[in-house]
């Protein structure tokens, strides 16, 4: 029942276009305009990888480490716009590249649609020739569920691994079954039961919500590359990273979790605000440092 | 509220003796037979640290690897007897001795007696000769506060720091503010705020609970050593160790956080039980046999 000042900053900047009644288009375009526009350092490009359109965001400290971003919105909402911002800081803080896949969203592309476009922009990558040491993939929100699903999918298709995944307040699991949907209902000023629950009727259009490639949370989580998973002790969706992390570390695999005290879905939005959420996207850029190629060399 | 296995074998496991009417005295008993007899296999030996009385409890695979532990029970109960079993699978786990210090208990002993104590116990390793790159603090519930509490004391007094940390569901905040004291007390079948508020009187007799000697969550953490906190989904003092983790990473300093989805407070006691436990004490020994000199030439 905390009152946390980012709390109040992140309920004042989803309050002008996530309400009730609001239509998708305005919610997409609410969301872009949300995101401060990157500064004049920031490189972003229109670019195409496996077939599927997205932004290239790169800084000049960016070297050859690639990081392939899939952004929130619940599958709904959400662009390669409105992440501009958070891609620039996650470029600056790992010396990455980071391509914004602009996967298709529902309700217009329901199910697999996204979960497809997020296939094949990493097999995009390996055909281009990105080297797999220096490719990492993340994602935030329901972006962090599909980075998971691809990672999962890569995996059995036994394709090669990236170094590393990232994942920001996945949702992971559309069932909702994780304790924390009612356990952090009454702090979580953004997201509730009833928010996922509209998300993923509009997502999954009466698929099965247990189904691997929407909820990769219910699949076989061993023999992944290593996770860093990131979330706030403020929000429903705390537990998805808790048994991600818990069900890669229970199958031999290398998960860290960061669990920010208090802090919302998706808090590393608000870098320009909340130093937390500038440390965590710092820890970010850490741990792809130490993981892929191009920090291994350097 | 779920009803795991987990919580049925602790709630069982505690029930006997754990309970309103109970005297400290029948809790101390109901405690120490609670713990299973360790194997033939390890020795445990009376010991003497730093004037602190305790046990010594070694295992075949032991090499000059050292973990000082601070044992559970409120600061009122617990003792070497039933910490046998749980420092016997640590020094397998870590190949380590392990030194249960007998620290003193209130009411008879009321704060600080046990802080003084541990540093007292810290101290004499470092008197005795023991060299702090292989040596770790360790503690659950209230001896994690304790181990936490004794690691901001030696540094604060310009001692060498052991080589890491490792906190089993720490209780480090007596005045009961973590936001998992209400979230997670619907699904925690062991502790509440009412079995810590008993605790805590017990133990200060009115000392100011954010003494950072009772509650060194509230003490600055940066320049501590490497943590490795753990912690169960299902227990109130979730966000002890959430807190200890974010407040060590957002001052620079180094510590990872495992949460064990839907498991209680100190699972690991249930390590002959539950694989979730059994799991958590070999990834103590991954994280101290990584940050010891021993594991360094080894």
């Amino acid at each position: 029942m905390v009152s946390s000042r980012v709390n109040t900053i992140a309920s004042e900047a989803y309050a002008g276009w996530l309400r009730d009644g609001a239509t998708v288009e305005e919610m997409r375009t609410g969301f872009d305009d949300m995101c401060p526009a990157p500064g004049p350092e920031v490189e972003v490009a229109e670019g195409v990888v496996g077939g599927i359109p997205g932004a290239w965001v790169s800084v000049p400290e960016s070297d050859e480490t690639i990081i392939l971003h899939f952004h929130a919105g619940g599958y709904l909402i959400g662009s390669p716009t409105s992440h501009r911002d958070l891609a620039a800081r996650m470029a600056r803080a790992a010396r990455a590249r980071v391509f914004l896949a602009h996967y298709r969203l529902a309700p217009e592309s329901p199910f697999p649609a996204a979960f497809d476009d997020g296939v094949s922009a990493y097999n995009g990558m390996l055909a281009d020739g990105v080297d797999p040491s220096s490719l990492v993939i993340s994602g935030d929100s329901a972006g962090g569920g599909l980075a998971l699903a691809v990672l999962v999918a890569a995996r059995d298709a036994g394709r090669p691994a990236p170094a590393a995944g990232v994942l920001m307040s996945p949702w992971a699991d559309l069932t909702l079954s994780g304790d924390s949907m009612s356990a952090r209902e009454p702090m979580d000023p953004l997201v509730s039961r009833a928010v996922l629950t509209g998300m993923q009727e509009g997502y999954l259009q009466g698929a099965d919500p247990t189904d691997h490639r929407a909820s990769p949370l219910l699949a076989d989580l061993a023999g992944l590359p290593p996770l860093l998973v990131q979330a706030g002790s403020s929000e429903v969706l705390e537990d998805d990273a808790v048994r991600i992390t818990d069900a890669v570390l229970n199958s031999g695999g290398e998960a860290v979790l960061q669990i920010g005290y208090e802090m919302v879905h998706v808090f590393q939005m608000f870098a320009d605000k909340i130093p937390e959420a500038a440390n965590a996207i710092e820890r970010i850029g850490s741990f792809v440092r130490a993981r892929t190629g191009a920090a291994a060399v350097a």
